[in-house]
């Protein structure tokens, strides 16, 4: 009844020893490396002589048909083309630039690999990376003084003096552990110190802000971005960057809960059952043949195509190649930011916000709608891979109306909170307060930050599990509510 | 130490190629319906190859021995049975009953394939699935006026007019979007439009509550339910229906979060640690040697068996054969209904609900006590795979105890709710209000929708970590202790 | 482009029958209970047969290399030295210290295997496991005065008379059914029983609190804990002990959410997308090799080397041989506590507490200074498998922060709570009330309980998505601000 059948799945898992058993030739710099680390830090060399730097020359990528190629540099300096792609031909690369560069055992390593260096080899996607929000992170949080606030009561201090509570800041080593971690830390070489080991006394550099894989983090060589927030040191395995917990690290919590409502979508279902059978490491990637339903990735990064070719995505690393409108991080969804850089937006109350505080968006800072219909076409194209155009345009019917009706459940609430404001009985911006610290304040930031971010987004993903009763619908409706019992109790009783 | 082996692992996964390569034939139209959509759709038609529908005809799976057998029809009509069934042999089946049908490149297709169309070759399952609760979703819900108060206050628009909130229903959009795309909508063809694409005009039907694969979605011909919700398109794997994660796309929301405790059991332990060296696709589905824990559908659909063919599951698309109680769902939880329409319950109070709001199950509704103790008895039977008789006494006393104390829970906050009706502090059904709008109200509903349910469903799934602080116990205790203190409050200030 | 491989993979799968087929003698006993249970528990026999217990014989373990031996008994009795470990090996050993040994069948039976009984071969493992804080859960919680209250709060019954809410402790079925679950029950032999089966009346001992897998189950034969809590029956595959899904079973809720945090670690990404290509049941565990991030068990518990047999980390089942300091379960962090038995701790007002209520550890029960240091470099050994010493570094400065405001944040809701008590305004312990039952109570509970906890372990595994968003840092200080609302409120009404 049942035979065993000869495993035909594609597996990535090789031998970590490859590379000493007839793989590409290593450079003698990198030669120099594992001599070392491979006791050293025996974990990162086995994991890297898994990966396909070990085991294909940048020179023979080359050569490759242009779909199944995975550089874009169109020619590679010789010193690097033949061989394995190594410690030293990443942790040596640009060494003059980088203010992290510190001399060890012969060589000028630098620890932060910023895509500066990646670029060497993948300039395009280095390219596409730095027209996209994530690589602005950091600033575009830090250099946001609305924000700013926001984090400083989130992650403050507050103690009870036996009155009141009094707040304080986060200290900087609380906001690379918060909200820094996932948007990038700024990282700076602030001088060398000696440290003693095994090996005897080593003057290494003293990085501030380290370690941090942030997508936005500011390296110190100025470039933007970490490449391994999603490419995982040091396997770099694009069966990683495809699965849906690369994304998850940092979109999974009640303030973007993509991860969780895919999951709950028919895509998270078959992919949770039987994307064990998928292949992750095959470019392009053939839907159908390669995988039966999208993963992050498919929807808003991979290159797609079907059997015979045809494509139905084309690769990107601007993340919103695909996307018409911000679902979530803000008060209101709004069209996407026209610059990845957002920290000099304004709205007309000068508030640093691309939607005024009734939801209308600041038309300068935002795509207009040509734009917006066209990254919408580009996204359906994808679903089209599977899906007739009537159910397609039936979705996307119903995340318009899902914008609509969240985004008027969030003015309602802003409305209360500004009532709560105007009638003295919580102090906000107009009295130069936070409009963050209050209850009453908290619940307004929780209507939008959790609830109208979660609904809006169970819609786009058809996760609805999600969108009702987890951090969805009743949320908005319930703590609505809740705001209006508190507004009210406290206008009678004036 | 380590050393490779062939892997033994059955393995569904197949080219997609397969049957080009040698499976049965496919009939004439079927091969119509591929000549574009290989192309068109290229990704359902590969998912499609590489199911069973693809591999196996019909009439080879009508000789198969009555175990491994996986269609109940007794014959099948000839032109069915020598091929795969494809596109047409569903798209096309019993099409003048479908008003959904439209022309399309010489043949009448409709998009809506119905379990009626399935019950072709599965008419057990057909006829079992209407009994099934599941199958009424959709009327159950929108046929129950107090049902109908509690989708609207959660899904609805609220305004805020600078004094109060001003409340409207949702949209149509918003349902289908909401708590039908579970329960399934209500899906009609209202005439026909015409659509330009790649391959000239074409005229389409107009679909309302389209798209969508609830599980009690109210089909075009009239027939209730979609197989799809669990039976994935375009694979149908018995896999993914063997799989958790399908049964989580309802059922892991804080209302019903049985997918969420199974996990923290020791069966969802096991499932999550060595669950993919086992098999799920075959039939019938051995215990010990196929699976060592059991998944959702091998304790309440599945044909379970011993390696020596003692039977201990007989397969059931009624689902709830082998259950005495609805645990979730409701006010209280209560002996499973009769009948599996329970639009028309009525309690004495003329309330739509299998119970009092008491508790006490409406008699005439439910079923008696032979009947829960034979259905007790047959998952007992389950149990006994593995564990022993005075395990399995064990675990139901603590079923029993916990249905007792959780229902407690929720009598003690509807007696405090119904205080504040009484006592003119919140307006409910007495003044012809809805019961569902008022905080208070939400935390009464909060009290049984999630904190009971969960409750209950972690006793009965021995995922206790759940059962006490997620939702569970410590939620139960508090939910409550709030409103005593809400009641407290505002009966002193009178 | 896609090529099929042969697949490499490891696998722990074997056919069932393996050990029929050539596999070691089964004993005379074990063939007896076979020649029944194989029909009558068909589920556990066929799981049993794919465990290394019923493939080796302890002699041959016994002639492994030291690193690669999983029995550390320096000898084994000859009767059971060459047989297959089977369920007499088990079920019947050390039968008259046994209290639930009953006679069945012709054999000396005892239901619950205890450590004592593995420690036939595994010595060494049930004496550390004895110095582990989980084989004392059960007394650490029961033998708490403090921590009954909170377990009599939070599990207990309410119900509204009118007036107030009438609480009732929860019954024992209830305990077991809910903290206990956990924490393990305490099972004892009542006295006999007559069950009518298949194979006529059996006389079987009555057992009280069972079925129960605790951690620190109290069993019959006196001894503490159970195995079998993570060495899950009958496989006891090592692959479920270092899955983190083991872990997850009681260390997922919102009080100890160590799982869910882990998954948003890097480490835990990408065991999530490529964990299903590593190696899990090799001994020693190889970092790098069989593992390229780590599980719970490879930071804490495992046996982890480098390729070249360099040690890492030694294995121990006294948990906390690598943590220096208590993240969670109480209301401040503290370094680790000397006896695994807690239950005599006294601070200086007397409460049960290893710190007092402003968090200062009470010295003489916890460890010191030194011991605190070792603990850590302990377990940083572990993280330079794959990181550098100054990456390492900066994650413990981050730890020490975190502990540092996340205590303070719990320090500020504890002066709340107390000026509550000491105004009137709630009935604390002065009063010899329970510190738990009323609304400001449970929210000064969740505040440690909860979000201090997840703050802290988020840190601690580099889960920042959890801890800012998720029950972190946004919930201390929401939850600190709406204490400071409801204080405020009754100050000034007073």
């Amino acid at each position: 009844m049942k035979t065993a059948v000869t495993c035909l799945l594609a597996l990535a898992w090789l031998p970590a020893t490859a590379n000493a058993a007839g793989g590409p030739p290593v450079s003698k710099d990198t030669q120099g490396c594992l001599d070392c680390h491979e006791s050293a830090t025996p974990g990162i060399v086995a994991d890297w002589r898994r990966s396909l730097h070990a085991r294909v020359t940048p020179g023979e990528s080359l050569k490759k048909p242009e779909l199944e190629r995975r550089v874009s540099a169109t020619s590679i300096p010789a010193e690097v083309s033949g061989v394995a792609v190594g410690c030293a031909e990443c942790h040596t690369a640009n060494a003059t630039s980088h203010p992290d560069t510190f001399r060890h055992e012969g060589y000028d390593v630098h620890p932060v690999v910023s895509p500066r260096d990646c670029a060497n080899c993948h300039p395009l996607e280095a390219r596409e990376f730095s027209d996209n929000l994530m690589s602005r992170a950091h600033g575009n949080l830090e250099g946001n003084p609305l924000y700013g606030a926001l984090c400083d009561e989130v992650n403050g201090r507050l103690a009870f003096d036996g009155t009141r509570l009094v707040s304080s800041p986060p200290s900087d080593v609380t906001r690379a552990d918060s909200c820094l971690h996932c948007h990038g830390t700024r990282v700076t070489a602030t001088g060398k110190r000696t440290l003693n080991t095994d090996q005897g006394d080593m003057e290494i550099p003293v990085l501030d802000g380290w370690p941090n894989q942030g997508v936005g983090r500011v390296n110190p060589d100025g470039s933007l971005g970490s490449c391994a927030a999603c490419h995982a040191r040091h396997q770099f395995s694009i069966e990683v960057t495809r699965k849906p917990e690369t994304c998850s690290q940092c979109h999974k919590g009640p303030d973007v809960p993509a991860y969780r409502i895919w999951q709950v979508s028919k895509h998270g279902n078959i992919f949770g059952s039987v994307g064990h059978q998928w292949r992750f490491d095959t470019v392009p990637w053939v839907a159908g043949e390669d995988f039966t339903a999208p993963t992050c990735a498919a929807c808003h990064i991979s290159l797609v195509v079907a059997k015979d070719g045809t494509l139905y995505g084309r690769r990107t690393h601007r993340m919103n190649d695909r996307l018409e409108r911000r679902l979530f991080g803000l008060i209101y969804s709004h069209p996407h930011p026209v610059d990845a850089d957002t920290s000099g937006i304004r709205n007309r109350a000068g508030l640093p916000l691309p939607t005024e505080l009734t939801g209308e968006p600041v038309e300068s800072a935002v795509i207009g709608t040509a734009e917006q219909a066209g990254r919408r076409a580009t996204m359906q194209r994808v679903c089209e891979a599977c899906h007739s155009t009537q159910w397609t345009e039936g979705h996307f019917a119903r995340l318009d109306e899902s914008v609509r009706t969240a985004d008027s459940l969030v003015l309602a609430a802003t409305r209360i909170v500004q009532a709560a404001w105007e009638k003295g009985l919580a102090k906000g911006p107009d009295r130069k307060a936070s409009p963050f610290d209050e209850p009453i304040e908290r619940m307004w930031v929780a209507q939008w930050l959790f609830y109208g971010n979660s609904t809006r987004m169970a819609t786009a993903m058809a996760g609805a599990d999600y969108g009702v009763f987890a951090d969805g619908r009743w949320s908005l409706t319930r703590n609505l509510r809740d705001m209006m019992e508190w507004l009210e109790a406290r206008t009678k009783k004036r």
